[in-house]
């Protein structure tokens, strides 16, 4: 089972089949691709909220522009981004390095100073901004799991962020929602986008040669 | 081989070994991950350059924050993003959908009109910020696909982005430099990544359970 293979099987699901269930360790599988994830500066600045209890996602369902498949799905992920970046932050993961490769803490300390003093630079805006990004990859990666796994996923980068953000209380932790997965496996009768070919740009157009 | 084995194996390569090149056969399937990555309503913003030319190499190693990556790796991916989001490039991409799937040209337009709506409300800067955006998940998905081949990367998010833009002429193509993934085969003796533990943030801290 290859890489590709999955990424031609996935499609954006429409519909779930609500009584079908994600298994823990399939679960398990997809949070470990999101937090394996590379990021810049190995910082990591983002979590994963993982929804199963139904109270919640009908909650989460107010600010969902697909909302049956928020109730419907297996779990919910949610990927919430940092809101900013702080020297603490900065030093909580690369003290963590430090101590889990049995170096001295502050052995990277020129290159910390570096990247706190460009943050320091800039607004909590564009931390945030920034931060979103790298739960972009996670996401990508998480995605590719569920379809390694033969596991339907939507992926969803427009919602209410405000109503997700109170419904999780992620402002409390730091955090701020930037993408929801979907995961569970397809309604084929009301799964209308299941049966049509998966249309990419050819790779004429795709890539360009140096 | 599984994406985790993957994800487990790869790390951000600091030295590459100049005698080995990656075969067209696994830069295509590294090439062809990107291009089956999900994307904000399908438009797929995003293109691929592939730099293999040594004197392109050394012309984007001025632009590089770790040069000696750029000059001695054996292939470059640039992935760039649109510099914004248009009603030409959008109806482009949904009329090859529709004729794809042998539907009318304009079975989307209540969609599409929406879309077209919303960008037009935006500034080219945002659409740019966005297009980015899913450029991150096709990067994640190309340095796995790297991995499950063993390749070796290194993803890097930091240059100089106009020095690439100018080398690889994007902005003529409308287009505008993201990321950047080195590939190729670790130098052993000088990559000082490659022995380290590879630290992420615990599940414990990583997930919020709901």
């Amino acid at each position: 089972m290859t890489l590709i293979d999955g990424l031609n099987w996935r499609h954006a699901t429409k519909a779930y089949d609500t009584t079908k269930k994600v298994s823990q360790e399939d679960l398990n599988k997809i949070v470990e691709a999101a937090r394996l994830a590379p990021s810049s500066s190995g910082l990591q600045p983002f979590r994963l909220a993982v929804i199963a209890d139904q109270g919640i996602k009908n909650q989460l369902a107010e600010g969902a522009f697909n909302p049956e498949c928020m109730r419907e799905c297996s779990h919910v992920l949610v990927f919430a981004a940092w809101d900013e970046y702080t020297e603490e932050r900065i030093d909580t993961i690369y003290n963590k390095t430090t101590d889990e490769r049995d170096m001295p803490r502050g052995r990277f300390d020129r290159y910390t100073d570096m990247i706190k003093n460009m943050y320091a630079q800039q607004t909590s805006e564009e931390h945030f901004t920034h931060a979103a990004k790298q739960a972009y990859i996670a996401f990508g990666l998480a995605l590719a799991q569920a379809a390694e796994l033969r596991i339907d996923s939507t992926p969803a980068e427009g919602f209410d962020n405000e109503v997700v953000d109170n419904v999780l209380q992620l402002k409390e932790k730091g955090l701020r929602s930037v993408l929801v997965l979907y995961l569970g496996y397809r309604d084929e009768e009301r799964d209308w986008l299941a049966p049509m070919k998966k249309v990419r740009n050819d790779i004429a157009d795709f890539v360009l040669t140096y």
